[in-house]
């Protein structure tokens, strides 16, 4: 059988071989997918890391594909349409990002990318003639075989195994190097769940931590949130104007989300409408928007828009405590000041709340541990010492510089 | 002194000290080089190339400083403001460059990139009061010592080996790493030449061939190519439509190029205007007057357009020969048929033409080999065996699938 | 100045200027550490694991250079003196390693490497005219400016820096690779004591995580630490034949050990003597002697020997308790009756104790942070969450197999 | 079924499953490669190059092993037996080199190794009951399908791939990286004959330029061919001793080569007897006797040796033409008088002679190129320019420094 090729700088190469899985990139829904950033505005900090969905995807199913022979090397059945299945679940599973990925569902769109991936994973597959049927309840997790679930979505899934070696990859952060090989070969299956042979436990180890240092050194990094944070002001801010009549510029693809909030039910009541409009953003459409947004009369859109494309960020400092409520209000008095603003919008400046992370949580679900004797115990209960949870709170307060 | 680092993935740490260089960085026009990618539509088969002229700028004035050093280190008398200059030049070789590089050279704008790289390097010397003097001598290699120009523009220069560097790291290519670091240790300057030390030949041989490989596998590829010959081909009809008044959409920046062809008695006349005009340019304008243009009612421009952006590539066919009039003809035939379109039409979406590539050219200016003896030879007559230049001509034909 | 360059796959080219450095390498004492594994047997369980302890010296000298000028460029005052003196002890740091790295000293000398580098290091001062001096007081502490001893000696010194890397590279456990760049960008100096930058915390996580993952994967692998245990035996049981008259083989610069054990007091009274025939002992006298031993008569000998020779490694376990005298008596008789021996003999052949590691040891003194406001605390008051010393320790029971 | 996994850091982790190829593995025989370095005393160069035969022999397993896999899912039909049969021989292909590899053949021992291998191979045939049947006649190129052979000894076999990647990565000299797994990828066979995928030209190119690299950097460098002659000189020089009973040192297993020449003849004669003894022999054994040799009257002798272990190299030079007659004797004469010999035993410590290498050798049996016509044409008539075949010769005279 015809195959092609592509040339991964992070796996090496990727296998394509002709069928429903090239019909599936090959479509525009999917291609769109390369023209949307994996981290958002994280190369304002990494220069390197303008790698996009597109690219993840397909690492992902090559992953996948990699854990589930070796899984049949063990021994695990695995159906020849099982595998397919999750291949294809796998390359779909980001399908509903929209630009620059988180932004819209936290502004303008009021629907989870998850659940937009579904919508158009059911599209497809009305397109495909029910070809995508198992890759759907696998997706779901209505498959009653739960390890190929976990696959994509689960403590050590594909997903993360990829994106972790991916953003290292293209960040130049070598913290997040995680020898996905070595993990992927000490996957099995006991009773159709997934666990780790016992050796792999100091893998399993660095893969948390390198989590972990990923997400404060790049994820979470002070100037990238304040710059994903300035980005979603713009839009929230555009839509409103936009919502209010008040928006002069032409922003193509995006005019429509600006016009009113799109919500699950719209979706529901009007899928393909609305999941056609959908297909036609990116970030091209976000990056353009921006250009106008520069010359909006508007102050607000204006200066965000501005800031953002000359890469004036504004600044972010984070606290183990919560800011009080005097200190966030000093910062809008001072920057309405300086502004000459009413306080009311230069409140809009003035960016306050919490980020998270935790680096192993057991409440997700625990990591099973196979022991050499046959037994089976939770990650947690496999150490040799007590498993540190490190939940990490860290409170910001982010403000326009000077 | 305070400087900043930046994480790059190819050559590790960045360092940026506080100064005129971090001021150049921090510019609107060099902060545009963030939207100009360094392959153009490279990506569409070596999905990682999505890197920039921005990290590329960046690359180059750190191998640049590494040279410098190097060469003191061996004695070659290099003062302070020749270092900074030769660095401020190097930082600023691409600044000229337009959305996907050498486009729009090739389509609507009638001045070079080197030439609008001067315009931009004058602009800026006088917003600078002057600091950029030496630097723009350097770069128009007006400068009494060679070497230094040398190092930005010639057989060895800092730009070719990071750009060879970086392609590779993000193509994946890995016919193109050269182990610029030895390259770079074996540098030395003689009579305020450059010249190369004896034991560096193998390191030479190496780089040569690392460049030829990475233009037949990247830079020339089938498929790279035909690509670009579609982006070209769409901003020439763009450009046709837009002075005969007959495109509805909106282009944004881009607009005032498709009015009227801008050629470089514009740029002498206007230098300002033209050159604010173009600075508002970068790859977002393209890909989003694409995504417009697709839904232009002109055949040609919404079918290439919608070509690029679902990768509907067109067939491109090299050959050691010119193809005849005969065969151009017949393809010509054949795709008026195939879209019921007039010829005249039909040969606006058949391309020919000849792509070449020299491993070695002797007449730009040999490499010096400098031999322990003191003596001093052309690389060419240094090998032991006779040289190959390797002059490659491959003539292109390329037109619609199917 | 002349430098020659060395290829080090690890770190790139090491610059070596002709001087008392270079000297000090092609020292026969030096020289000698060519024929010293750095990390003894392990290549039997990772077979690229069979690197030197000159390479190591090579490369932690390369790192100090590193260290010492990036300290440089941040103002920290260090005179020519200083920088060359650290250098040279780092590079002789290892000197007094006996064969198979820590083997001789547990079984036939009974003087520490530690000690042992010293009077190499006061031979080669001697020899030297006195060139060492400072870098002995460096080495010994005893100089007024403790960081340049921390960087050699310390929690975070260049020599860890190095065997991570290195040892990581050589085994294929990427677990190990530490990002050593980062981690010496971020080091300061303030009253003289080494500091961390703040921004360099995670780093500091990563490479203590990495290095007790190198612990478990690869120091104290089972099988690693089995083939160790097996060699220091062989050496006992060889002194105890040699000590009465009971070896029949010739083994070269080996014999004068195993006629009578060394002390301190040998040394100290006699340094040259001693100092001379230490010196001509290597790795291959030990893996010579062991093909010799193997055609011993002495079972216990023989067995051993041609066990290590041919890899019929003894079978090792791990416990978080230890081990019974009950069950370390079992396995005697077990190997009493399986080889026919009395009791006593196959006592020699059961070895239990007990290993440790700790994660990060706060009464070695702590990593020093200095934040941005000036303020310096101990790594484990700046984490934001309480630090896990991760003190493990692990039982071993290791019986001949099957 | 249960496999052992071994970590390379060249290929990643190679599987062992149970059964012949690991119990070859385990033999003896095969442990014995553990003590023979791959590229002899090369690290006195590039001082990672400690790797040995062992890991190169499990290292070509390995891609063996990624040949035949991409071959089978291209539709060559390959039996089990044929598959495990390859892997078999390439595994022992070089099981039949001694210490230092090719050092003794050119002073002690009058069989070729590959000659050598067989009689090993032969010898494990009995001990496996025939197992090695198949893997014989591949090796010997008796078996009609003539791909199997061309994999384990060709212009494009797994051998010179590994080697070149594995030498690349313990010297740390890149020029010798060649993306091995793409041009794996690019492997068919056509009427039982190998050939390459014609987009597999440029890998092709890449490969035979990093092979010639790799033999003027590494393999043939001044330094390097300087520790080799001295070494063989060594051993030719105690072998006419011991001949002449003039030897006091031991020398353990070496001994009995010392005493006679050992021939073909003998092998065939006598072939257990010799393969035990030469089974014996490793790097331990040259390496304790140059320690021994040290020490010995003879001035030759122990002037070479106690040279070679303390690096005190002879200084070569290379030359395209011939050395004179006269320019040898003169350098005989000089080194009479400099170390008071009589210019018979001064000729003895110099030393003339010529290296070539060429870097495609069209007699050798050209690779054939597969179109996408289903053409095969030689590939030197693929591509498009004339092919250069560099054979290039360098004379050599290496003689005592100062």
């Amino acid at each position: 059988m015809k195959s092609k090729i592509i040339n991964d700088p992070v796996h090496g190469f990727i296998s394509l071989p002709q069928g429903i899985l090239l019909d599936i990139i090959e479509h525009p829904y999917f291609q769109r997918l390369r023209r949307i950033a994996q981290v958002s505005l994280t190369h304002y900090v990494y220069p390197g890391a303008i790698h996009t969905r597109f690219h993840h995807a397909l690492g992902a199913m090559h992953l996948m594909d990699q854990a589930l022979s070796s899984l049949r090397a063990k021994g695990v059945d695995i159906s020849d349409e099982e595998f397919l299945a999750a291949k294809q679940a796998i390359l779909l599973h980001d399908i509903g990002h929209g630009p620059f990925s988180h932004t819209l569902e936290n502004s303008l769109i009021g629907v989870s990318h998850e659940q937009l991936s579904i919508f158009f994973m059911e599209k497809l597959n009305e397109e495909f003639g029910g070809a995508l049927d198992l890759a759907i309840r696998i997706f779901k997790n209505e498959y009653p075989r739960p390890f190929l679930h976990q696959l994509i979505s689960g403590q050590l899934d594909m997903d993360r195994m990829d994106y972790l070696s991916r953003d290292s990859y293209f960040t130049g952060v070598y913290e997040g190097v995680i020898g996905y090989d070595r993990l992927i070969k000490m996957l099995d299956v006991r009773e159709d769940e997934l666990v780790v042979e016992e050796k792999g436990i100091y893998s399993i180890e660095k893969f948390l931590m390198a989590r972990r240092l990923m997400y404060w050194q790049v994820y979470l990094h002070k100037t990238v949130l304040a710059s994903e944070l300035m980005l979603i002001r713009v839009l929230q801010r555009a839509g409103a104007l936009g919502r209010a009549g008040a928006l002069k510029s032409h922003s193509g693809a995006l005019s429509v989300f600006l016009e009113r909030e799109i919500t699950a039910k719209d979706f529901e009541e009007n899928r393909d409408e609305w999941l056609d409009a959908f297909s036609r953003l990116d970030d091209v459409d976000v990056l353009y928007a921006l250009k106008q947004f520069a010359r909006e009369e508007d102050f607000l859109l204006s200066f965000l828009s501005s800031s953002i494309l000359s890469r004036k960020l504004f600044k972010l400092r984070f606290s183990q405590e919560p800011f009080s409520k005097e200190e966030i209000h000093r910062q809008v008095q001072k920057t309405a000041r300086r502004f000459d603003l009413p306080e009311e919008q230069a409140a809009e400046l003035v960016f306050s709340g919490v980020e998270s992370n935790e680096e192993y949580n057991i409440k997700a679900g625990e990591i099973k541990i196979l022991f050499k004797s046959g037994e089976i115990l939770p990650f947690s209960e496999s150490l040799g010492y007590e498993i540190q949870h490190r939940l990490i709170k860290k409170y910001y307060l982010c403000v326009p510089k000077g």
